[in-house]
């Protein structure tokens, strides 16, 4: 196997400088219904235009591009937050984006990537991959990868990069993983920067492929009937990519799970403690620190990224009503 | 009458001084939800350690006492936003408080209060003021009021600092106005900085005392059981206060009214189009730009100070829902 590239501390700064006007420096937020002895940031990437961190990667990846590139438009494929992501991202950058939804997606999702400007395809949910190739193949379309590619993970990694400068005395940062470009940016600002901090991903239980792999030492995929049984959508992804894979290998501490319940209360307790709307995805690091606080030993600031706040209101009432 | 010294840009620059460290410097967020020919940006003081706007003014105060004064204890009294603020400013400078609150306060707010380490006493609401001069009589206690004071005033025009230096071409700013402290601070800080910029206060309709004033040209006062009516619970003060009262006359351009189902819809569009959970009185101005864009003829970039987010979850849930 050829030895990947891992994106590195000079690929995140030069992300971060072209991501600058586009994506918001979101602040930390010190929880302070947390345990006195063990304080803890939220780094709510809810707050960002799109309402997700994913718009830090897209916009990397978009603003990388050569202007011919950009000029004969972009291609991806997302139900979800990467969706929105990739369209505000070509529409901050002048350029044309073309989306290929699964047509079982909510119409709300639909709307809001026209609204940013995409063209949106409709296809079943598993030819997803094919047509966005088949559209790249024919139109010349570049792709923009939700996760598996240096690009987006060094905008990703930006998060990490602002937390250090906020917080140079970090000790641990939680991160969801799913496909692993969040995960795979982070720790690699951390680590480059300050190498006794710990980065620990968190999953939902019932699709914690991550997990297994990092225990195993080998990238383990899940299928779609095991991860779809979270309500963590953002989190669903069959297994993490190869190039995020070398970095949680290389880098992350380890990685443990929450359960539906647990991610429902922590939810409740980002809604009330600190007035934020979180998506189910975005509150898994939220609940390691409620229910993993005494086995993850944590011992000075810890960090939990909240990655993305767009939540069915419906559903969201539900929990907070429970 | 005596005329009385209104706050000025620089007690506004000491207060961003004393208070920082303590306060957060809120991010202005872009709504994308907002008709794209008239920018909307938020500012939401939600994200406060205590959830409201009141921690800059308390700060404020509670750092500009002397030595002694510190030593000798504080005093406030509040069932709301106010109560949490000075007890948290309190903490912060190592100061003791004593918080009045009315003995019909919810339990939830009473323990978030001395859990910020607060000392709790409990009186019929119509004895709160009474019993909080009596102890700062009794014990030397500092009393830190409301609204109607000018270090509290100025401790809030950090807000209008805040947003003037990072939207140097404001053309509105939407605040709500209750007591009058937080639409005072902030119009000083805007007016002297940025002349051509419009303040527009917002209130609820069936609590409408300051609107009532401003186009009467005297200071009017609604009684509680008029005010009462709206579910903004932090908006309820009876009238503005008469140091606050000179500084609105003085520089206001308008006051607008919202009604009780247009404050619902704002709440909505803040959790489902921000991400952001905002309690009535916090929603009003968002409900503002919604219903009044046209009337107010809003053109260029607006800015809806977004105060506070304690809403009760239950009420919260219910708004969502519906």
């Amino acid at each position: 196997m050829t030895r990947m590239r891992l994106v590195n501390l000079d690929d995140i700064h030069q992300a971060s400088h072209r991501i600058r006007g586009v994506t918001l420096h979101t602040p930390l937020l010190r929880a302070t219904w947390a345990e006195e002895r063990s304080p803890l940031f939220l780094k709510p990437e809810s707050l960002q235009p799109t309402g997700a961190f994913k718009l830090r990667g897209a916009t990397n990846k978009v603003a990388s591009l050569t202007e011919a590139e950009r000029d004969a438009g972009i291609v991806a494929h997302s139900s979800g937050n990467h969706a929105q992501a990739v369209a505000h991202a070509a529409r901050s950058h002048g350029a044309r984006s073309v989306i290929v939804m699964p047509d079982t997606a909510p119409t709300v999702k639909l709307e809001a990537t026209k609204r940013l400007g995409a063209e949106v395809v409709l296809v079943p949910a598993s030819e997803q991959a094919t047509r966005s190739a088949e559209l790249a193949a024919e139109h010349g379309y570049t792709i923009v990868p939700p996760y598996d590619d240096p690009f987006v993970i060094a905008g990703q990694g930006t998060v990490g990069l602002e937390v250090v400068g906020d917080l140079p005395d970090v000790a641990t940062v939680l991160v969801p993983v799913s496909g692993g470009g969040l995960i795979s940016g982070v720790v690699a600002a951390v680590k480059e920067q300050h190498p006794a901090a710990r980065v620990i991903g968190v999953e939902p239980e019932v699709a914690g492929d991550a997990a297994e792999s990092l225990r195993r030492g080998e990238r383990v995929v899940w299928p779609s009937e095991l991860t779809n049984r979270t309500m963590a959508d953002g989190l669903r992804a069959e297994g993490v990519g190869q190039l995020t894979w070398e970095h949680i290998r290389r880098y992350v501490d380890d990685i443990v799970t929450v359960t539906e319940d647990q991610i429902r209360e922590a939810m409740r307790v980002l809604a009330r403690g600190s007035r934020l709307v979180a998506e189910a995805s975005g509150a898994v690091t939220t609940a390691a620190y409620l229910f993993h606080g005494e086995d993850l030993r944590l011992q000075g600031d810890t960090v939990a990224v909240l990655s993305g706040g767009n939540v069915d209101p419906q559903q969201f009432a539900e929990v907070l009503a429970s």
